[in-house]
């Protein structure tokens, strides 16, 4: 096989999605394990560190362990400790490091601090024996197998899901949300085929998109703006639905199209006010979730099989990964070999 | 007085804050008030919740109180408190809620629910006897005066000292870097006048703007991307430097002003290979710090006066606040009255 066509890459990896969810559902008694070892020294308070598409699913994980866990949970600042070397004390913190690559320097130096200063540390990552593994107490192997496009996309839902596994498990969960998880992926995908072309060619000529969501679905809002960014060089902002409301919205008007993430559920429901604002200002609405149907001035929707609430964000972004690599075709970008990009990040 | 030119409110409030800023240093025997039963009853983690530009200080803060504190914080996510209803054991938690009109229906629900899980609860306001200082065991009261324009100010920068002057009383500080801000804050308006006009005369027609920085000064970028969003509807993106590299910037290219906060310290420092790489890429590069001239593929830049690095998001958004204010009268909107704003949030 000889294909070179753009994009290979990222199709082929958003299509193994529906595979290693199931394989990794299958596999999950490894990250049971380390919950048990998490329950045995139970934390009072946690962290979530990461950068890029992992930070989106590390707030994800944040909603997860504030929500199921009852946890105070913050997101690490990376350079309060490598730019300013606070000195922290993190007896009875969980930190949980989050990173495909395992190499992040900045995410390093980070968990090696956290250790030193007593917390229960935990990496999160596609690549068993990178140096982030070795240096955390804990690991999570999220199985996604070698990504070779620059746009993460199934260690992306892979890393959402172990990340559910972890937090269901501490809580003595059985993943019952998520038995099928595989299957309502591969739903997914084949039902938002057609939904997804005719969105590619109304936004090819957009120029101004913004994502916004409530709630879990806040995670899906960021990851499916950097996407669009990564890809298609489209300057796409994400917004809570909440801050949206709050001052950037006066920024909408015709000339916008808007992504919204609609799944049913509480944080659904909380985007009814918003979603009906900004189509008041005349954008464009493109909606995306188990709810989208719902909304009546959305001028396309993008269906989403339902699912709990707290696995939606599994599901709902991968209409938007193929929208993304839709779009960038459609512009005659290849989406795999990003202008000035590299897969880890070399930051401090 | 007569006065109805646009953004006359803006432009005024932006004007006063030397003043402010003086006065509240007069005033900060009342912040160590606070202060002192914070450190009577010291805490092991710290929560802020805030919306908006509040939000931004937050951010802010968040680093002074890990940096200077070595407390582990997070920022809190409202709407797993409002929607989700987490039941978090906040025992040895401080929740500081930053909410300039004091009347957020979602803070106000936070807040109220942290005290009675028992948090630590401090609001940071600068509106006395709001509900929101109600719900709060402890408040300080950024003093900033009332606030006409729709776009936050003073009381942005009000509310950064407030919670600079709270942070630094606590770990037993006399705020030593602070003494003099007023006057730096004056040195800093009067001497970025120029520098701002050429500014708004370079981005009159820019429409892909976007913001960065790292460190303390990353609240700077956020806050700065906001007001120009909300003021000269530029759908402005804001990025830490290290994310920037991690991927958005592929989208940077020689249609892209990019706005760079640079103070001296650690976070400019490190925004050196940032700024050189989105040079590489032809975007227009505007630097606005202490470290400013510093930048050699700097496009234009605005000097501010050099201070302690973690009180430089003082100075450093007022010529940020110019050039929102600059490029909404240049592009004919009046910043006091943003299309579709209001002033208080209302949403849970």
């Amino acid at each position: 096989m000889n294909d070179t066509s753009p994009g290979r890459h990222m199709a082929a990896e958003v299509a193994e999605q529906p595979d290693v969810l199931a394989a990794l559902v299958r596999a999950r008694s490894d990250i049971a394990a380390v919950a048990e070892t998490i329950a045995a020294r139970p934390p009072r308070f946690a962290l979530l560190a990461a950068r890029g598409s992992s930070d989106h699913a590390a707030l994800y994980a944040k909603y997860l362990v504030e929500v199921l866990l009852g946890l105070p949970t913050g997101l690490v600042s990376p350079s309060t400790t490598t730019l300013y070397h606070a000195e922290q004390d993190l007896t009875d913190v969980l930190l949980i490091s989050v990173s495909q690559s395992g190499g992040s320097y900045d995410l390093l130096e980070v968990t090696q601090a956290a250790r030193a200063r007593g917390a229960l540390t935990v990496a999160v990552t596609n690549t068993p024996s990178s140096p982030l593994q070795e240096a955390a107490e804990l690991s999570v192997d999220v199985r996604a197998g070698t990504e070779h496009a620059v746009a993460a996309t199934k260690t992306y839902t892979a890393t959402l899901l172990a990340l559910y596994l972890l937090v269901d498990a501490v809580r003595g969960g059985r993943a019952e949300h998520v038995a099928d998880i595989g299957e309502l992926a591969a739903r997914t995908l084949a039902g938002a085929e057609e939904d997804v072309e005719r969105a590619v060619e109304r936004y090819r000529f957009a120029d101004r998109i913004l994502t916004t969501a409530r709630g879990y679905s806040y995670a899906t809002a960021l990851e499916g703006a950097l996407k669009l960014a990564e890809t298609s060089y489209l300057p796409t902002r994400a917004y809570s639905g909440a801050d949206l409301l709050h001052g950037p919205v006066a920024a909408v008007d015709a000339e916008t199209a808007v992504l919204g993430i609609t799944s049913a559920g509480r944080g659904g429901e909380a985007m009814r006010d918003v979603l009906a604002a900004v189509s008041e200002r005349g954008a464009d609405l493109l909606c995306v979730g188990s709810a989208a149907r719902a909304v009546p001035s959305a001028a396309l929707t993008v269906p989403v099989p339902e699912s709990a609430e707290e696995v939606a964000p599994i599901l709902e972004v991968l209409p938007m990964q193929r929208l993304a690599l839709g779009l960038a075709l459609a512009r005659g970008v290849d989406p795999d070999q990003p202008r000035g990009l590299r897969k880890v990040t070399r930051t401090r």
